[in-house]
């Protein structure tokens, strides 16, 4: 279904092997995690209870025959909805299909003003737009102020504005609480479920599944890879030898991850993997408190698009990158057409499947890299579906925590934002810093 | 009208000052320069010739009515028109505006798919598509094998097909010569003006012009910025003091460059930014044919959105980074409503307006920065038009320029590319690698 292969990483099998078998002892802390355990996000792949939970929201809402959907929310709280709907919906989803979405997340007047206009011309139609306000915390800034615009909005139209808002998050946070107040409709997020490892929970369950998207199969990816990843046999686990392969490029000083995706529709995909590797492997401090400044920055490329853009410094400048190709077949076949007078422009051409011309380029790539010896990682998905996107997000959850623990960070905290919180918070109150 | 600001990089002004006046030679070389030198693009703000031989085509193609305008072309040849596509006009402009447009560029039959329904619905209207193929050499794989494609779906709809063409290249590349054979309309690219520095040629012009972009506004931003980046007064030209932050930032060890944006609608400009940092400053060898494997990777952040992704990295993690910040004025007024009950969840943001609380975010996130000793630079633009978009685009491909000089590179090729492209294409003749 997906496969990772390790076999131009230039790493010897046999140090590889060794590095990886170090992931055993959070294999098991892994493996035994509840929801009263920082690992509480493995257990979501499996949990019947959410997502009937979830399910029955969506039935409710449903009902209210939404034209538009608008999730409020940032970082955590919609990278992981918008990777999935683009993967699987596709990113023009929104020109020809019902119900539209659209995602507020910074405070960005301009971008929140199309919002406003396109849930405007819904509401005058007489028309329905259901708000998903997310945030973990319930008191994240921009979640706040753009939901308060929108709701605004949705009152400005509709009396009984409160059935049109479906709140998700923590139990007790300010926002449930008046959530409860307002009679919104609520979900729970797990309180020890970061916003990088929400996806699975009624975060991206529940806007997703509103979408139409398949969410027993994306568990069901999850809870297959969720196996083989909490495997103890490392020889074979993919996400043990993936954060091994990463733990090794860092202490050969390599300090970019590049996640380069042959498939336009999976960037956003690629950024919440930078959110979560980002996140949870940028430290000031390692686990005994001995200051690290540890990290890799994680970059996202889409091929061959950035071939023309990024293929120039990946091939010839500095040797500071891991590369992990991702491949995935096509769903639509689309020929190249028989013009003989166009194989002057580029030969063979001719009567040849976009998806294979795609597929040459990637071999192409990978055979390059290859002869100038800069390393990398592929993961093939067999199908663009919900199985398969739910497989690779597991994936990259548990490669990402046991990088971690190679690391000897703590892969769930980001202690570091709350270095600009609090200076924004100055501004805010109109102090200066 | 956009200014940029030194006073963070943490480098001492008489060391940036020293370094800066190093560009002089190439300074003087660019002030020079013509259509027969590498450094060409320069003239490209001041050419009116070109401007309204552009004018006449986008004249005559308005008559036609395009609904739908599909770009065909990938790298330099797209990407300098989504920047500033998505600056001027917002990443939702085909939702309720005419024309749409559409960008093929890599061939995802996916992606592609939908640009075909989307010209079949509009044609089976009797309404019109207008192809405009760009490709510098007029022989790019992906360009020629989606053009293909896109021209087979004009070609049932149409028996008139070429009227609807306007294919932009290098005189007498393979494509004009098709193109010529075929009576698609033509326009010619500049032999010396590469593609990374080829928006403001008819790459550029003739699709924002078609969109209703003020072209005069943006050659002439661009003009009044090149009259300041080739000013042999280093001390305050911000091209060369840019140059210099980069330059010895990378003496430094920093190995990424991040461009971050405060505006949503920004971040294509980043993907051009990217382009051109990467292909004109990653280089496997020197002037002098000396392997260095130099180059810094440029990054695209998105405030606040990547502050709840990046933000924790760039704080907490290595110190690899040099950051661009760029903040623009922005064109809406968004008030955050009076909702005393959410108070509680956030304070301080009632009846605040979105863009201040976004001012008040940037501050705060410099003045993290300031003090946790992270370097970087800002980017003013006073207002987010098209003269300040010519004029920012034109001061980071001077900066670049100016960069590639003081570290003894050729910013103006990509050889690189030629190793995954000789791999490709034997792939493509279906012998193995």
């Amino acid at each position: 279904m997906i496969v990772t292969k390790f076999d131009s990483v230039f790493i010897a099998k046999k140090t590889l092997h060794s590095i990886a078998k170090r992931c055993v002892p959070e294999l098991k802390r892994l493996a035994n995690a509840t929801y009263q355990d920082v690992r509480a996000s493995v257990c979501l792949p499996l949990d019947r209870g959410i997502l009937h939970v979830v399910e029955a929201a969506i039935d409710l809402k449903k009902k209210l025959h939404p034209e538009l959907i608008v999730v409020v929310g940032i970082g955590g709280s919609n990278l992981g909805t918008m990777a999935v709907q683009e993967a699987l919906l596709g990113r023009w989803w929104n020109l020809h299909h019902v119900p539209k979405v659209l995602y507020a997340d910074t405070v960005d007047p301009d971008a929140l003003q199309v919002i406003v206009e396109g849930m405007q011309r819904v509401l005058r139609q007489g028309r329905q737009v259901l708000l998903n306000v997310v945030s973990k915390s319930g008191e994240t800034t921009e979640t706040v102020a753009n939901f308060e615009v929108l709701y605004n909005v949705l009152r400005h139209h509709r009396k009984d504005a409160e059935r049109y808002v479906v709140a998700t998050t923590d139990k007790d946070s300010a926002l449930w609480h008046l959530a409860l107040q307002k009679d919104f409709s609520l979900l729970e997020i797990p309180k020890l479920v970061g916003g990088r490892y929400s996806v699975f929970s009624a975060v991206g369950l529940f806007p997703l599944g509103l979408l139409g998207v398949d969410l027993r199969q994306l568990l069901a990816g999850a809870a297959w890879m969720r196996e083989q990843c909490l495997s103890s046999n490392t020889k074979i686990n993919p996400a043990a030898l993936a954060a091994a392969a990463v733990y090794d490029s860092m202490q050969k000083g390599m300090n970019v991850y590049d996640l380069f995706f042959f498939s336009e529709e999976l960037e956003s995909l690629g950024k919440w993997c930078r959110q979560l590797i980002a996140e949870s492997l940028g430290k000031e401090f390692d686990l005994r408190g001995k200051r690290v400044n540890v990290g890799i920055t994680p970059t996202v490329c889409v091929g061959s698009t950035d071939l023309h853009s990024m293929g120039q410094l990946d091939l010839s400048g500095p040797r500071d990158k891991l590369t992990h190709f991702v491949v995935a077949h096509f769903d639509h076949q689309l020929k190249v057409p028989l013009y003989p007078e166009f194989d002057r422009l580029v030969p063979n051409l001719q009567k040849k499947e976009l998806g294979k011309i795609m597929r040459a380029i990637a071999d192409g790539v990978k055979a390059a890299y290859r002869k100038s010896k800069r390393p990398f990682l592929e993961t093939r998905l067999a199908t663009k579906d919900a199985y398969c996107v739910g497989a690779f997000m597991q994936l990259m959850m548990v490669q990402t925590i046991l990088a971690g623990s190679l690391l000897r960070v703590n892969p769930f905290d980001q202690p570091g934002v709350e270095k600009y919180k609090r200076e924004t918070r100055r501004f805010l109150a109109g102090r200066k810093a």
